[in-house]
């Protein structure tokens, strides 16, 4: 009997001892990214994970309010020395269309610097529409580590908690990137179909040029209103990145382009201006009618812009020629870029966005 | 008041001819898939959109039995001459993973040939996770177009219908692949994560090499188990690639490698087995733990197929250097290559292939 209860103790203790390690092996101490850096905003905001506070500008269509609610192309910056991090994140109860990823709508992404590189180090996967948990790294190996953690693409972002071990340092970091370059788009910019958020091509293209590179993709609506133009050139850019064909009707195209260019030219006399065509749709390869379409925007697109050079020494342009590829395979629904289609992409647009803003010193 | 009833009439007249000019723009007339020619089966089953009659081989694991339901590889070759195409389909009602679109889980697309090229026509988008319909390409030129639809990736597709429209001939076309390639694999040749159904590897290097390559891809369970093995030595096949090192443990890459090459062998002399090591997972970047594991997984396949090859003389290796490239940008979640990790392992993989069937004489 005696020996039965010592027994029974031994077990006791053994899972106890067990259970307790478990848990500081799993454990972690998390802090609300609020205490850390947020970069990709546009202009500051009180509501921490929207891009725009769209409260300053009445005149935006509701539509484009709704989107820039959207963390797209937001990070947290922040550095530790956990040999794992987790995140505990809360979006708006919405889900993705059928042509993304959950992780890319909801989810998040981490890249660590290795060697002067950003590179891939973990996701952080959804589970449910709302409130998740996720180990993103583990078993990494001690040491200081810079770390970009890139939120939902296609959500609204509520909370966003860092996980790291019992007894790390956890310290937000500055803005790794310099100079601010704005990209206004569709929902190529905003990141449908990248397969998770550190993929949409404005974050790689600041991953990769050193830039800070801002993502005001508005998913379908990108038509270059007025009062969307005026927001813009509010903005405290050294740079512009128009790449807003693909939402405008080649009337609106006409109609919209000078007035969008001129009047981010009045506040920004001398940033270069980077207007891009449309990328050459892949619904249109036997659909003539989407074909036609994009064929006139894109000739609109070009007239406009080639009248506006003629008095602006500082805008440029970057044509649809094989800017997602000749073989066709570069998008997911004939009209998104999928990642082949945004690494082409980004062949075309980094070395062209380099050169231009080498040539201004920028 | 007869002024009234007159204009009423006029209304009524033409809401009426409005509606059946838009009725005849919009309907289709449907056949059943299970009427043209369904590609990509190892083997005929009965269960038309089921890749293996998995009652012939009771000995494999339920799991593999279970993935071997999903439509993954399989496609509709059909011609018509109709200017539009819709499809009517029905899956089972999971949904999509994390890390994956709907497209590519549930959804299908077209291609059309043109000058000897496969391109993309359409994607049929899911709004459901069980039953849909969908216009995948309108506004075509008239004539004749040879025509591929894909079928979902990651589900159990229980009916097709095929929509042309009124008059429009639509018939069963022959296979246009020839010589039958199988590849066994996991997830990543079952098709997690490309975007569309289309552009899983196996289908790209079909599409791309003109040889008649069949998905045996299995989701986390391609182990190499014994009786998978006697299984897959019983396809029909001209040469056979082995992508099954990501879900075998590195104990049971040593325990197994050999018995699958042997069992493939036995029945298929001369045949060419490509074998393929993991992919370097991206996830093991700053995970020393997963870095380990695929580091001893590819080491052991490593000495295993060159053992393997001292007596075996048709026995080839690619090896996971530069498999998904060197930037860490061609996986949606450090497991499974991107469309932009698919292009990349397919500029590996397609020239070998090209070279070792082509030296074969296949």
């Amino acid at each position: 009997m005696t020996k039965t209860i010592s027994s029974l103790l031994v077990w006791f203790l053994s899972v106890l001892t067990n259970n307790l390690l478990a848990q500081k092996e799993t454990s972690f101490i998390f802090t609300d990214a609020k205490q850390l850096t947020l970069i990709g905003k546009a202009l500051s905001t009180d509501s921490f994970f929207h891009r725009i506070d769209t409260v300053a500008f009445p005149g935006i269509p509701p539509a484009v309010k709704r989107l820039l609610t959207h963390s797209a192309g937001l990070a947290i910056s922040f550095e530790t020395n956990s040999t794992r991090i987790a995140a505990k994140w809360c979006t708006s109860p919405q889900g993705p269309g059928n042509n993304m990823t959950a992780i890319a709508q909801e989810g998040m992404d981490l890249y660590i610097k290795r060697n002067g590189q950003w590179q891939y180090a973990g996701v952080a996967r959804p589970s449910t529409h709302e409130c998740n948990e996720f180990v993103v790294a583990a078993h990494m190996a001690p040491g200081d580590k810079e770390c970009l953690l890139y939120l939902p693409l296609y959500d609204e972002t509520l909370s966003v908690q860092i996980g790291v071990e019992a007894g790390a340092r956890l310290t937000a970091k500055p803005n790794p990137f310099k100079k601010n370059i704005l990209v206004y788009g569709s929902s190529i910019v905003h990141g449908a179909s990248a397969s998770r958020p550190g993929l949409a091509y404005p974050a790689r293209l600041s991953r990769e040029t050193g830039y800070n590179v801002i993502n005001l993709g508005v998913s379908g609506n990108a038509k270059m209103e007025a009062a969307v133009a005026e927001m813009i050139a509010t903005m405290p850019m050294d740079a512009f990145i128009l790449d807003c064909v693909p939402n405008s009707s080649p009337e609106q195209v006409t109609e919209r382009t000078a007035n969008l260019v001129n009047t981010i030219r009045a506040k920004h006399p001398d940033a270069p201006i980077i207007a891009i065509q449309s990328i050459i749709r892949e619904g249109g390869n036997f659909d003539e009618s989407i074909a036609n379409r994009v064929a006139q925007q894109n000739g609109n697109f070009l007239r406009e812009i080639q009248e506006l050079q003629r008095k602006d020494k500082h805008l440029y342009l970057v044509t649809a020629e094989n800017l997602i590829g000749d073989d066709h395979e570069g998008t997911t629904d004939g009209t998104h870029p999928n990642d082949l289609g945004f690494d082409r992409m980004l062949q075309k647009i980094r070395p062209a966005v380099l050169e231009i803003l080498g040539s201004h010193g920028i």
